[in-house]
C-alpha cells in the first residue's frame, strides 16, 4: 500500500509535468483547429467533469489513405500491387497478355476503375490472393521499406504526416485507444502500422477478401482468397467498426466522402461527447491540393458540404500544419 | 527523469510484491496442469531470457462456450433466442404456426439442428436480425442479468468459471492481451464480456450475420442482417483471428473440436513459444461430464486425440479445479 501510494503520486507528477512541459502537437499551428482538438481531448479526459469518458470509451478511429499518409499520385497499396506484377509475370508469362495487367503497368487508372472496378479486382486477384498471409506480409514488408514514393523520393513508410503521428501519440497519452478504419487492405496495413503509427495489428480495421485455413505439409496456413470480399469504405466503415471494434467511436478523422458514414456514426446522436475531423488537402507546395476532383481516390464533396451542419472540424493542411511529411527520426 | 525513475522502481516493487504475496490462481489445485500454465507464463514474460515475448506479442485467445462458462444444458445464446420468442410472437402472432418456433419452444434441439442447422438459422432470423445493434444489445443486457440458469438458479452472467476468470486476470497482470474467439455471436457477447471477464468489446471475436448502415430519422443505425454470415467456429476460428486480431496467438484455450483449428494455428510451427489448453468436462457433480457425446454442443474427440502429439495441456475440471462456478463477489 505504501509503495502503491508513492507510485501513484509519482505517476500523477509525471503526467502533470509532461503536460505542462511540452506542446504535444508542435507541428500544428496555433489555430482554432488545434485549439478545438486540444479542448475536446481535455474535456473528455478531465476527471470529475460531466463530459469525462472512462478510458474504455475513448475510441478514436482514423482513415489511413489521405488522412495519415497521402493517396497521391495513386493509393500506395495500388503502387504495391503494380510493383508486384513483374515477379508474378516471371512465373506466369501469360499475364503479359492480360489487358488489365497492361493497363496497370501503363498507369492507366481509368481502365482499371471502369466497369465497377473490374480491372482493380483482376489486379487484386493476381497480387492479393492465392498466397499465404505470411508470404504476403513478407512481400509488403520488403516493398514498403524499399520502394520510393515518386515525388518525395523516400520509402513509402516514411511518407506519413508528422502532425497526425503527433495526434495519435497525444491521444494515446490521454488514454485513447487509436484505431485505423480504412478502405485499404487490412493485411497490407498491419505489416507496418505498429512500427510506423504505434497502432498494433488488432487495432487495424480494413478491407479483406477472405481466407481459407489448412494444414499444408503439417503446418497451419491461411491462404488469402477473394471469396468473401468486405470493402471497408463508405457505409462499410461503420460496419467494419461494428465487426471489429464493437462500439461507437468518440473521435473520427477522415478526409474524403468515403469517411462520411464513419463521421456520421461517430458524431450524430452519440450519447457521449464526440468530435469529427476532416483533413482538407489544400497544400500543393508541400503535398497536394484537391477535393472535388482528386487525381485518383479521395473525392471530398459531400462530407465537406455537411461539415457545417454536423460540426465537423476542417483541418486545412496549408494553414493548420507547419510540417507535413517528415522522415521519422 | 527523477520522478520517472522513482515511479519505475515503485512499479517494479509492487509487481514483485504481489507476485510473491499471493497465488494468482487460487481456484486451481497444485497439479501438473497449473504448474505448466504458470511455467509457460513465467517463461515468456521473464525479461532477458530467450523465450521472452514483447508484450505486443502476448496474444491469448479463449473460446467462450464450455471454456469460460458452461454450454449445458443448451448454449446460453440459444436459451436467449428461445426466451426472446414470446415478445416476437406478441408482435407477429403468425410465428406460433412456424414449426421451428414450435420446436424451439418445446426444447426440441434435434429439429433445430437438422438439415444443416436450418431451424437454428430460422430462429436467428427471427431473434437476431432486422433489429438495430442498440436494441439488440439492450435485449441481451436485460436477459443476461435476469434470466436464470435452469440448474444453478442464478443469472447466466454469474455462471462463469472462477478458475478461468483468475487465469484471464493472471495473464493480463503479466502483460497479455486476452481475447475471446468464440462460435457465439459477437453482438451477444460484447454486451457483457467487459463487465464479466474484463475483456472489452474490441477483444471479442465471434460469429456475425452482417449489418446495414443507414440514417433513420436522421440518426445513424446499424441493422443486423443475415446477409453476410460468418461462423467463427472450426476452420473459421483462425480466419476470425486473422480478420480481427491480425497475428497468431501464443496461447489458445478451448474445450471442443470446434477449437482444434485455433489450437493448431496457435501451437504448430509457431516461431514464438506457445501453449494450447483444452478444458475437459469431467465433473458431473459440480458442472457436467461429457466429451464424445455432449448433450448439445461441445463435442470433444479429435482435439482430445491430438492433444498428446501436439503437446496440448488437458485441464481436468474435476481434478484441476477446487472451485468451478462461483458468484462474482
Amino acid at each position: 500500500m505504501h509503495f502503491q501510494s508513492i507510485a501513484f503520486l509519482c505517476c500523477l507528477s509525471i503526467t502533470a509535468t509532461s503536460l505542462r512541459g511540452a506542446d504535444p502537437l508542435p507541428s500544428w499551428n496555433d489555430t482554432a483547429t488545434k485549439r478545438s482538438i486540444v479542448a475536446f481531448v481535455n474535456k473528455v479526459t478531465t476527471d470529475g467533469t460531466p463530459d469525462w469518458l472512462p478510458p474504455s470509451e475513448r475510441i478514436a478511429v482514423f482513415d489511413n489513405d489521405g488522412a495519415l499518409w497521402p493517396e497521391n499520385p495513386i493509393p500506395f497499396q495500388l503502387a504495391f500491387a503494380i510493383d508486384s506484377l513483374p515477379d508474378k509475370m516471371a512465373v506466369q508469362p501469360e499475364l503479359a497478355e492480360d489487358p488489365f495487367v497492361q493497363a496497370a503497368l501503363a498507369g492507366d487508372l481509368k481502365t482499371l476503375l471502369a466497369d465497377h472496378y473490374k480491372g482493380l479486382f483482376r489486379l487484386l486477384s493476381i497480387t492479393h490472393s492465392g498466397i499465404t498471409t505470411e508470404e504476403f506480409a513478407s512481400q509488403v514488408d520488403r516493398w514498403i521499406r524499399t520502394a520510393k514514393h515518386p515525388r518525395y523520393g523516400i520509402p513509402y513508410d516514411q511518407c506519413t504526416y508528422l502532425p497526425m503521428r503527433e495526434l495519435l501519440e497525444f491521444l494515446r497519452s490521454k488514454g485513447f485507444k487509436t484505431f485505423i478504419v480504412s478502405g485499404g487492405g487490412v493485411d497490407f496495413m498491419r505489416v507496418w502500422t505498429e512500427r510506423v503509427y504505434g497502432i498494433p495489428p488488432e487495432n487495424v480495421v480494413g478491407s479483406y477478401g477472405g481466407y481459407t485455413f489448412e494444414l499444408r505439409d503439417g503446418k497451419p496456413i491461411l491462404v488469402k482468397t477473394l471469396s468473401n470480399v468486405f470493402v471497408d469504405d463508405k457505409e462499410g466503415k461503420p460496419v467494419g467498426i461494428q465487426q471489429c471494434i464493437g462500439r461507437r467511436p468518440v473521435l473520427a478523422f477522415g478526409n474524403s466522402d468515403g469517411d462520411k458514414a464513419m463521421l456520421e456514426y461517430t458524431t450524430i446522436n452519440n450519447p457521449r461527447p464526440s468530435l469529427g475531423l476532416i483533413l482538407h488537402h489544400t497544400d500543393s507546395d508541400r503535398e497536394y491540393a484537391y477535393d472535388a476532383q482528386p487525381k485518383s481516390s479521395g473525392k471530398l464533396v459531400e462530407a465537406l458540404a455537411d461539415a457545417g451542419k454536423r460540426g465537423w472540424v476542417i483541418v486545412d493542411m496549408k494553414n493548420d500544419w507547419n510540417r507535413v511529411i517528415e522522415i521519422t527520426p
